[in-house]
């Protein structure tokens, strides 16, 4: 036998087809290029906040890769001193007291909506999430063959799920999951307290599993960090992360809490998919909750108010519309329906402007796509993870490319 | 609406009960904590070298960590520093040229197993494997939904699949992906050059995708690092991780090489999926590729060396059975069944006998469960990667138990 004998070429799976590209992250690649090749980029493309990790955090990270402290595996849900650190973040926040043993530290939230979704959901389950939304919600459900049912959040409820909207999507056929996000991604729009008590109030008495996304508790510009559904319901998921608050986009360290009943399950899908999640950073995240790390963090929501500011500012001048004054998280989502009417007839969709904004001027922004499949391409998220000082510098190119 | 309305606890799904657990990964917490508690243990329970990772990589990392290194995201299959290092390492070692752009750094192999079985495999395909087997494989599969085929693989042929097993396997239904690992896991042995040729040919006229996990490579006793998929075929995907060769297991970091078809989908699952790998972890391992850095993983591949002869010299008098001596990677696996006849009643599986080692020792073994379905409760899966003289006073222990 020989390898002309070959018949067939290598075939992509039916549910790989149905994931679409996650177009930010391709950006990145596009924008790293052109910074090393010398272009002065501004990335606001990206929910990746540039002063990176808190000092401490480095400071320990950089111990423990060279003092004899074993890099080796940790048990799958993580090093305790880690899980206990979480639980103390938990009391000091939320006044809420979590045992360390619901606690599961993950590969990023990534790894957080994997271990959720396949200890919660079976091909076919249906769950509902918003739209617009985090695309990589509705691509892992997909490649993990479970029914997206997308429920459309306009601007008059904040871009958030109702009551409403769950009875109707449930009435066509049940519910297996609810998906929310508090502060949204790519709105900035928070869900109240009371709103997320009617919300698990009804999931709770339909038999449909919440998990709440909260990776930007903390990062918030109307003085609550977030409200943690966990405060509503021991039963929901809770989801959350180093990426944001703490700047650790790149280190992929994020966790989950479990109610109990799911620990055991969670624990045997995580081991095997994961085996556990990067240990150097896993002790370097200890250093996240002293002092020191915590100032650092507030330093940086300050900065990303002040962009939002100048970002609120230039809106009418920017052409931007519908776009809600974000609550929290760093990102800015509007409608540039205006931009390309007036724009040359090469320019038809947010993919097309956010590549000749990119190419003129450095500046990335997200084009909608990703987070709408509806408006999507009508749309540009904006982060504003860069700062303040970068993100008025980045409104004033925008100008100057649009005159 | 009160909590008081609540109907339903929540519920894990089918498939995440389909997910064996990872007893070796239970184990590990075990280990560490009778560690934590002062007890002076040896655990052999893992496939995790205890050398750590090389100086080269260690410092790098120390500098990464606290100098202006953009510790972002990375772009989805790695910063092209590193993608281009391996594409070094394929020249290097098997005189193969393998372009960037189909190399994708995973969040371990874990991860690269994850991207190519959701790029490659629809729920209900059938997936063919050995067993005795690394556990993971399976249980990832059955969390996707995939059939698992499980070829009996003796020790007449080297606990590795035929040509045979194959076609029976494809004759009851057709196969749509063959699992290989050579060196395998937990026996150690390898598939020669021609066999592996001979497996390949049969896969690609069957329209069946191999996937090689070839992450025991360069851990070898028989004067080869092995044999990898590509020189037989391009449309082979391969799997490897800087964890074994290179001992940086908690480090998280592993890669596939991917044939230039499924590069699009594949990179649209991880990024979905995982966003990218940890990126202090890829900027350190550029550091695995230099000459330091390969002697050290040379002199922990000696000490596994002796290490296995220190088992091999004393199988009969531990009353191991059926152990092929393992050609690479650091694993023994042995039937004791004549153990478990001379035990006391309360032994009566490997894990009772690994467990009363363990408290009685110290001594980690893995029991054969998470390896074989069918003899694993009546194997153990000795790990070498304790090193020469911790495998010695191991056998002592173990010896000294045992009278």
């Amino acid at each position: 036998m020989t390898m002309s004998t070959r018949t067939s070429a290598p075939r992509v799976s039916d549910r790989a087809g149905l994931v679409q590209p996650f177009a930010a992250m391709n950006i990145v690649a596009k924008v790293q290029e052109m910074s090393r090749n010398g272009r002065d980029t501004i990335a606001m493309c990206l929910g990746e906040p540039t002063q990176g990790a808190p000092g401490p955090v480095r400071r320990r990270a950089a111990e423990v890769v060279t003092d004899g402290t074993n890099l080796g595996y940790s048990p799958v849900f993580g090093i305790p001193e880690l899980r206990s650190a979480i639980a103390g973040h938990y009391r000091d926040w939320y006044d809420i007291d979590v045992p360390a043993e619901r606690i599961a530290i993950t590969t990023g939230s990534s790894g957080a909506f994997q271990t959720a979704f396949l200890t919660c959901f079976d091909a076919g389950d249906r769950v509902a999430l918003a739209r617009p939304g985090y695309g990589a919600y509705k691509n892992i459900l997909a490649a993990l063959n479970c029914e997206i049912v997308e429920l459309d959040c306009g601007g008059d409820h904040g871009f958030q799920p109702t009551v409403e909207l769950l009875e109707q999507a449930h009435a066509q056929a049940p519910l297996k999951g609810l998906m929310l996000a508090s502060p949204a991604n790519p709105t900035g729009t928070m869900i109240s307290g009371e709103h997320l008590g009617e919300l698990i109030s009804w999931c709770a008495e339909h038999g449909v599993q919440v998990i709440s996304d909260e990776i930007y508790h903390g990062i918030s510009y109307i003085g609550t960090r977030g409200e943690t559904a966990l405060a509503h319901d021991d039963n929901a998921i809770v989801i959350s992360s180093f990426s944001k608050y703490w700047a650790m986009t790149g280190w992929r360290l994020g966790w989950a809490i479990l109610p109990e009943e799911l620990t055991h399950a969670a624990q045997n899908v995580t081991g095997n998919l994961s085996l556990c999640a990067p240990v150097p950073a896993q002790h370097a995240a200890v250093a996240a909750f002293t002092e020191e790390s915590y100032a650092e963090c507030e330093a940086a929501v300050e900065s990303f108010a002040r962009a939002r500011k100048h970002v609120l500012d230039a809106t009418a001048d920017l052409g931007f519309s519908d776009m809600a004054p974000p609550d929290g998280a760093f990102y800015m989502y509007a409608r540039i329906d205006e931009i390309l009417q007036r724009s040359n007839d090469d320019i038809v969709t947010a993919t097309d402007w956010c590549q000749a904004l990119l190419d003129a001027t450095g500046v990335a922004l997200a084009p909608g796509d990703d987070f709408d499949s509806l408006n999507g391409s009508r749309s540009v998220r904006l982060s504003l993870a860069v700062g303040a000082d970068k993100t008025a510098e980045a409104i004033d190119r925008i100008l100057d490319f649009m005159r």
